[in-house]
């Protein structure tokens, strides 16, 4: 039975290890606090004292954190993550993390002998829970196509992007701006409309049901037109943190991205008036008090 | 057997006049180029000299033209549409033209005792071919109830706005502004993921595939992908002069859209460097200009 | 003794009228409301029924009107100043218009015989009182020759741009977009400070007694450092109505102007807010806002 | 005879040591290639071996670098400037680097007991050899007081911004993004008129003559004008740098600056194209491209 070492339990780690486990595979946990293993030791997994530990002896290691802070926490240190890997073990970076930090994490397993795997995933807790994530999956050619069976029970389907793992952690940063870009879009388009004597529900049901078919326009999009911020799914200093992520590598591949600026400053403007804990769907009450609707 | 008179038989409307016909209307066709007409004549439409002339006797007209000058040449003037429009007669105005002048021109058929609808659609001419067109309708509540039959005919859904007839135009306009803001966003992250070594077509199936599955990412991202400009579904130059209307609309009620702006800041670049009769998907090649990938 | 038919007694036409008397001429003067002549008809101006009287054997006609639709209601019509021109008469048209009317008007001039040119000015009306105005003009150039007395009676300097009488007014549209954006930089720059504790009076201070030591820079800089925008000395609703003019022609010209669309939208944020009224130094107030520094 | 260390002999450090000579100072000179001080060895400095030798004794030191990497290169490790500092000397830090370093570095320089004073200049070497500098001044306000002399003998007025030494290096980055500002307003506004037939120069004669007479305008509107790129006196990349880093202070501040990412994507634009070391005023470029006039 190959052991996994899992690092991170918040919502999406602890919908995803179990599984991990249906799939057959024995996995350690570890956490910055312990009582979220709670439910997972029930299902079976073990608790580690240390990413380490829970490394040591693992097929496997798999790291689902809130961050670059968090995942540079995890890795390294005396008792970090990278101390416990054996030789040629893949670490599947499923976080939303910077594509630098990723390179420098990529080359210290390197020199070390593991190997880093940019595992970063689309799909909300349902979806993980449901094994229905969808993966990015980039690294050297031998460790993806040995890291599939995992990958494979957490998610419903993985596409590859060659041998840098920086890569998929790009095309997540990618995949979240234009997660934002579509957010600005119908949050104009609906306050338009508003302004004009069309309710925004009407709008969205004609887009989100004809030309905009898919989760983003139908979930985000039921926000906007609803002014439903609270409780947050996505949470809008996250998309803001994500958009500016993607700028920073614009910015380094020298790639003007004006429309990413955009959404920078449009998120900024509701970070800086109160609005980061809502949900990313609060872009649509910047578009509102610009119109001189605001009072929401 | 109720005559419907249909006036624009450019790719849509050719498109169009049959599913009336074969729904059981008598068509009354005319077009500024008479060559048009002849597939349609062949197929039972009759020909009509004049937009007048089309509408006397008609239960509904239709106008489907290119653009606010062909849409007010078409129904003032001695011959004009709105000469022979009966008294309560819908007119199906379902070109993509501007709210302004769709207030005008009700005000016009109220004056006379017809009806102006405002029933632009989303679909292209395949769509259209297929009776699949997605429909938005406004206008008096009444001529909306009596206007049924002969959009069932032509489409395969109708979404209703209120009784101002100059609402589904703008609501149009909102649909190619969410176009347009959804192609740009793609170039612009398609473009960085190709300067740091990823496929812009492993990007395209991703996101087409999973978060974006709509006809918009599909079709506008297979041609942003494959660099596939021409020959162009929706030109370049058409999504600049809507994205513009759109503006023009959200200056009269006092809505910035700063995204709107972007696009048609890009899209004017665009034409100033030749390629207004590109497709829209031509949009990335503005991104790819500024990211020094140009040969421009 | 030359006569000058001069239309518009706002702040600007009331102050230029007397330096006109002083350099000698005798001025006809007519405007929508006739008490703002009775201080000038004290001055030795007379009081004409109608523009076409105004012009009636004068040797010139000055317009300093508000806008497109008083500039086009003061020279068309029965009794308008068209009329009464005499042929090669030159018409200055000093306001701050569009150059598209302005090349409509140029060419009904041409057609009854006299002659457009585009004279729009730069400077407040202390400026207009001190003669101290600086003036563009362009037009055809035998009339520019013979307009110099007229034009020096009021100016300090005149500054040519050709054959076109639309150019001058679309130099004048340069400028206020170029004031619009050093106002828009000074307030995110200073809000910028302000959130860091540096008072925006320091960086006023700075910035206007060193690098940028203009009029526009000390002016509306003291305004934006001093939230002062009431009484306005030039309104945003203005501001925007000139920004918008300016990108309507780049849009004809084919020019992407992405900075002048960014002000359009903080000006029509301004305007949506109820501040049209203040002065263009309250773009300052749409920063605050959006830095999370607004009461609203 | 009071000592002052001067680390950094570039074009700007070049030109101020003679101002510290010419008024009694005694000038310990380090610099990373020794070539550039022959010169003023030859005026009576002295060479330093390292940045901690030439503090040694000194009651001042001088900091005059490219970029954050130089002075933390220069302030840090065992020949360091920190090393040789005395107690409550004033480290002057001249050059244009992040808020964020030299908060680090003040945080530093308190726990060795020396003080570091923000103190950066607006002015080229022109106007440093000629002892014309404007310097921004924050920081302790003993240490201020204490570093007049210095100050003034090679600048023509200080500028002071309270307590926080990171206070005035923030205003000398909004001075740089005001700047770049400047130049993207002349090259839209330049290009507008070219394509309409208006020479750039003789929008440039207007405009700096009269509502904006600064140096900035003056100087870098000539280069607008004339397409006057080469050689650089202020680089493209190095303007992209401290907008990048104003960007980031905004980020930090939570202040969103659309105007200052606006401007940062035209200089990523100018940077990807390969015009990262002609000047700043090459931003008229990417106007001009955009407009369909590239070639250039």
């Amino acid at each position: 039975m190959t052991k996994v070492a899992f690092l991170g339990l918040g919502a999406m780690g602890s919908a995803m290890v179990p599984n991990l486990l249906k799939a057959g595979f024995a996995v350690a946990v570890h956490n910055r606090t312990r009582e979220k293993a709670a439910p997972l030791l029930h299902l079976g997994a073990t608790w580690a004292e240390s990413p380490a530990q829970a490394a040591r002896g693992a097929g496997f290691a798999v790291t689902m954190l809130s961050d670059d802070s968090a995942l540079s926490g995890v890795c390294r240190g005396p008792e970090g993550l990278l101390e416990g890997l054996g030789a040629g073990v893949p670490h599947l970076s499923m976080s939303t993390v910077s594509p630098l930090l990723v390179e420098a994490l990529a080359e210290e397993h390197r020199r070390r002998g593991s190997v880093l795997l940019g595992s970063p995933v689309f799909g909300r807790p349902d979806a993980a829970a449901a094994a229905r994530l969808w993966i990015c999956l980039s690294g050297p050619a031998e460790a993806r196509r040995r890291a599939m069976p995992p990958l494979q029970a957490m998610g419903q389907k993985v596409f590859e992007f060659g041998e840098d793992p920086a890569a998929a952690h790009l095309v997540k940063l990618c995949g979240n701006f234009l997660l934002a870009s579509a957010v600005e879009a119908m949050s104009e388009a609906f306050v338009l409309g508003q302004k004009r004597g069309i309710p925004r529900a009407s709008l969205h049901e004609l887009f989100s049901s004809t030309i905009f078919p898919g989760p983003v326009h139908q979930g985000y999009g039921a926000r906007v037109a609803g002014d439903a911020h609270q409780p947050a799914g996505f949470k809008l200093s996250l998309g803001l943190k994500d958009v500016s992520l993607a700028l920073a590598e614009a910015r380094r591949a020298e790639v003007p991205m004006p429309m990413a600026s955009l959404c920078a400053n449009q998120l900024l403007a509701g970070l800086a008036k109160g609005r980061g804990e809502m949900d990313l769907s609060a872009l649509v009450l910047e578009a509102a008090d610009n119109a001189g609707l605001g009072g929401a």
